[in-house]
């Protein structure tokens, strides 16, 4: 009886791991794992200038304003304030496992993080000061001036530096072990009947024709109202203004759905607020089809199985200004 | 030999320890310790509240906004940004160490951290929200109405609760192990000749007046100009606006030097940058004395030697808004 028991359990043991490499191999979503291979000094270096307010003109906006890494990594406004309380353009997305979108951007207008990270600083929308000033800023500062040379084997502290720095920091802002990766790892117990229902309706209803991959969306551009026109107050035109083409008016990057239910507004115009309503108005615009309530109701189950782990922070101690810095300019 | 050699240690040992306790007990400044029986889970809350920007009207300004836990508990500005770029009435003090002030805000208008820390929250000019909002805001999230529970064992969220809280954990922010704590308590070789220089000029000087304890300040109320007076474009009545009297006009709390040099710009008004200037001008204003620039150099140098371990600061994960969540408003 007790063998008997023991050469079930072995001959079922294949099955058991086949069925979870069969979904790490099959499913179209794919798991987020912990980043990998990280400068350790550079990252260090980076978090300072994460939370840097002196790159900001005012001395009061860093990065962590606008995508703040205890807010899922978004300010969940509509769109982001910035220098003089000057409302930006468009919402801003999660910084959380950016690194692995196919650009930067809603319009991919940058390649990748490190072609991101200095836009802000010199934008006046944002933080409104010039790469020249960042960089004044820190060569004023010793803690800095050593920290680069040592990271970068340069007297020299260039904007390039500062945004690979910032961009390698960055690169370590994965999510992985969300309740959704877990499942596809062989965890059966990880979701629940209506998360596996909400995931199933997903696939049928074709949401992941855009929305796969490690990102559940990041790897393609769409046009936003493909079936439907969507109306919206916000005039971005979208990946035209990258491309000139005017195929590509109002087609945007298509964002993640890894940790959707903590950077909610939504959309590239941030003007919906409640998960479930994104995923109706998705299906008829996207797909042209109505979801009953029932099936929104699951389809939004299952995307909020998809918040993961967050990266422990510790908060940076920054160096001093001195005599030398720039002084914050408040207008 | 050997064992003359371990008499004359043990000789020595009395005089060693004697020397420690001495200026423990004889020095007029006084070690900072850490902060010891707080109670950990309000402290884990009180942190949440601290970096919760749905705490003020726009959803972006938090209690961290301007006490920067990356910045010396500061936001290094004459005055602080609050709600649509209001510029404030006066420079924010540092948090490091606040609980140890006599009472708190310049006027010392809050007779504690508790009573202090609701204050901003509903200041127009500051987070601009309302109490009652606030509160809501709270109610309207799960978890923080779990996490209330858990802590305050009430059903009920209070802003007395919020504000005892965010006390709490504001107890936690000393700062101990500065160079010149470790020197209070024996070891010689803690501070050089020119900080040892400086402390003794510091005392000879009259400094020491107002600025003792374990905060080096924070313990009395004193006219700003006492001697001449301090010209400034701030309006500031000082402690009058709290007692009534004409005699506290320009009457401020003395501030902590802890971490002075990090916490700059100086004074209630934010005018001066460099610490040996605000040196020389207190010396001159406050005790009738002008300093030769290698007096005002070593007692900057002994200043110095006030920056502490600061306490390390895991940045929170906050918990998502719901529908019920009051949206931000920008304006």
């Amino acid at each position: 009886m007790k063998y008997n028991f023991i050469i079930i359990l072995i001959s079922l043991l294949p099955s058991l791991v086949y069925a979870n490499s069969n979904r790490l191999t099959t499913e179209p979503i794919k798991v987020i794992e912990p980043a990998e291979n990280v400068n350790t000094s550079m990252v260090e270096l980076g978090k300072k200038l994460w939370f840097e307010p002196r790159l900001s003109r005012s001395n009061i906006i860093s990065c962590n304003s606008c995508h703040n890494l205890a807010k899922g990594g978004v300010d969940n406004l509509p769109s982001s304030i910035g220098h003089e309380w000057t409302i930006g353009p468009i919402n801003s997305p999660t910084v959380l496992n950016a690194e692995l979108n196919i650009a930067q951007f809603w319009n991919g207008r940058a390649h990748d993080l490190q072609a991101q990270a200095s836009g802000p600083i010199d934008n006046p929308k944002e933080m409104a000061f010039t790469h020249t000033l960042a960089v004044e800023t820190l060569n004023s500062i010793p803690e800095y001036k050593s920290e680069f040379k040592k990271v970068f084997n340069s007297n020299k502290i260039s904007i390039d530096n500062v945004a690979t720095a910032i961009a390698e920091f960055e690169k370590t802002l994965r999510t992985p072990n969300s309740a959704f990766d877990l499942w596809l790892k062989g965890d059966d117990n990880a979701l629940t009947q209506t998360e596996k229902d909400g995931y199933e309706l997903f696939k049928t209803k074709g949401c992941i024709a855009c929305h796969s991959g490690a990102l559940v969306g990041g790897s393609t551009y769409q046009k936003m109202g493909l079936i439907k026109p969507y109306y919206t107050k916000n005039s971005d035109v979208g990946r035209s203004a990258v491309t000139g083409k005017e195929s590509d008016k109002f087609v945007f990057k298509v964002p993640t759905l890894r940790n959707i239910s903590l950077t909610y507004p939504y959309f590239h115009d941030g003007a919906v607020w409640s998960l479930k309503e994104a995923v109706m108005i998705m299906a008829d615009l996207q797909t042209g089809q109505t979801l009953s309530d029932d099936e929104a109701n699951k389809i939004t189950a299952f995307l909020t199985s998809l918040t993961g782990e967050h990266p422990q922070v510790i908060l940076p101690q920054l160096p001093p200004s001195t005599d030398k810095t720039p002084k914050p300019i408040m207008h």
